[in-house]
């Protein structure tokens, strides 16, 4: 099967519709474009889980703030095409900005209980963005799996409470993430580094090794996996935006480690912000 | 064929999926029960424009404020159940609270332009809780037609923007108010009238006949439509809550009838608040 490209919402709506009344199951992945392999991974494993694979390619504008990077987000669309053939996608959905968000666009999904920490906390309104948009490609594509990275943590876990708390009928198969071999978790925003910060950035990954070794070590105490995380990134010129220790399920901050967790951080260098993390217990 | 009670929301959900499936097209009716003839008109029409009417009662704890009256709300299932049966209904999707909201229940769904008049401004996170009732009862019982009456005029404005906004896959059907023979909107809230109340109560339809006389001879200001509503309603016990003109499509307020106008009464008895309304133009 010839991959298909649609742009208008309308028609992959339809198409979604024809598939499912042919019994033909639909696994989907949402991205903002600008591929690499940890997207690729989602792909597969979406085509291995349903009959077809759908991808979405859309910068969504509302998970951005002010003064975000949304005009400076990488975008590549004609490589993006061909790394999705390649990946074995049955759909690309590529929708403009106009047709997603109309003039007078009001309705807004929000998540209020997971959102107050970690990126949340950071980038006030970016999960109102992410939950918007993908009840709205829920609804467009109608999937009965929708694949999504465990790098972007507190993400995936808003999305699946939102695929809960709306009944949207579809299964959600997180994926693991996937590193550079030096360990750096590939990201669309890893080009924006200079050299030396690329270089540095292995940092997030090391401090993520060494929480993981305090904590086979029988370390218990949060404030100490979090000093361990903060140290191994002040080596470096990036700065921590945050480095937290949370409920693996509740995100609420933890002070001693006694049901899973999860250490979450994001480090901002001169061009980029990058996230990582780990569930510990 | 026998009408199927479903209390579960994941039970509905898998039969909705068959149905589809099978190509059976399905129309909805989402209700609070305490049926009368308004719903069951509802009913015919989702009937006639599918191929199976699936009924929700369920009164949505979200949608009422601290102060209103959850509690008190009439129910009556098993007149409901006979009602629903007999209007030709073939599934009555019944679900409890507690698996409608989980206890960590945290997604919201909410409108920010069409919200903040009328029966937005008198109640506060109504339209976020029915919003958020009917995002889910769509994910579950994934209608291609849904049947809103218009006595809820801006709700129904409100859930068009909501279906239209999130892609929801589903037309809306708009029917019109059922009413008494004295003209007064059959409503659940009826019943707790006094009986004086109840003879006076058709005020409120006296009054949308005197703004629709105004509107036929001419007049186009506002302020003039607003005070010829008041007076009816003040000759009464009724207490206006709220009497408006707005614009049909955006809501916004207006001072002159160029473009067709949503006259709109909230009027609090001792015992009930109802509404009515009409277009004009």
């Amino acid at each position: 099967m010839n991959m298909k490209i649609i742009q208008s919402p309308e028609e992959m709506q339809k198409q979604a519709r024809l598939l499912i009344r042919s019994g033909i199951s639909i696994g989907f992945v949402p991205t903002m474009g600008f591929l690499h392999e940890g997207h690729l991974s989602l792909i597969r494993i979406a085509k291995e889980s349903a009959d077809v694979a759908v991808v979405s390619i859309f910068v969504n504008p509302s998970q951005f703030g002010p003064n975000e990077d949304l005009d400076a987000y990488p975008r590549d669309f004609e490589r993006d095409e061909k790394l999705c053939r390649d990946a074995g996608a049955d759909f690309l959905f590529y929708p403009s900005v106009s047709t997603m968000y109309l003039n007078d666009h009001s309705i807004w999904v929000s998540e209020e209980s997971l959102t107050g920490v970690l990126c949340g906390a950071s980038r006030p309104g970016h999960f109102r963005g992410v939950c918007t948009i993908v009840a709205k490609l829920l609804n467009i594509v109608q999937p009965d799996v929708m694949v999504l990275g465990e790098k972007d943590a507190q993400q995936l876990r808003i999305l699946r409470r939102m695929v809960r708390d709306l009944n949207c009928p579809a299964t959600i198969i997180a994926a693991p993430t996937i590193r550079e071999p030096d360990g750096l978790a590939m990201s669309s925003r890893n080009k924006y580094l200079t050299p030396d910060e690329r270089a540095e950035a292995v940092c997030l990954f090391k401090s993520i090794e060494k929480v993981k070794e305090l904590f086979a070590n029988g370390e218990r105490d949060a404030e100490k996996i979090k000093t361990a995380v903060r140290s191994v990134i002040e080596k470096t010129s990036g700065r921590v935006d945050y480095a937290e220790v949370v409920d693996n399920e509740t995100l609420r901050l933890v002070q001693t480690l006694e049901k899973p967790v999860l250490v979450a951080l994001a480090v901002k260098f001169s061009g980029a912000r990058l996230i990582d993390n780990t569930v510990l217990g």
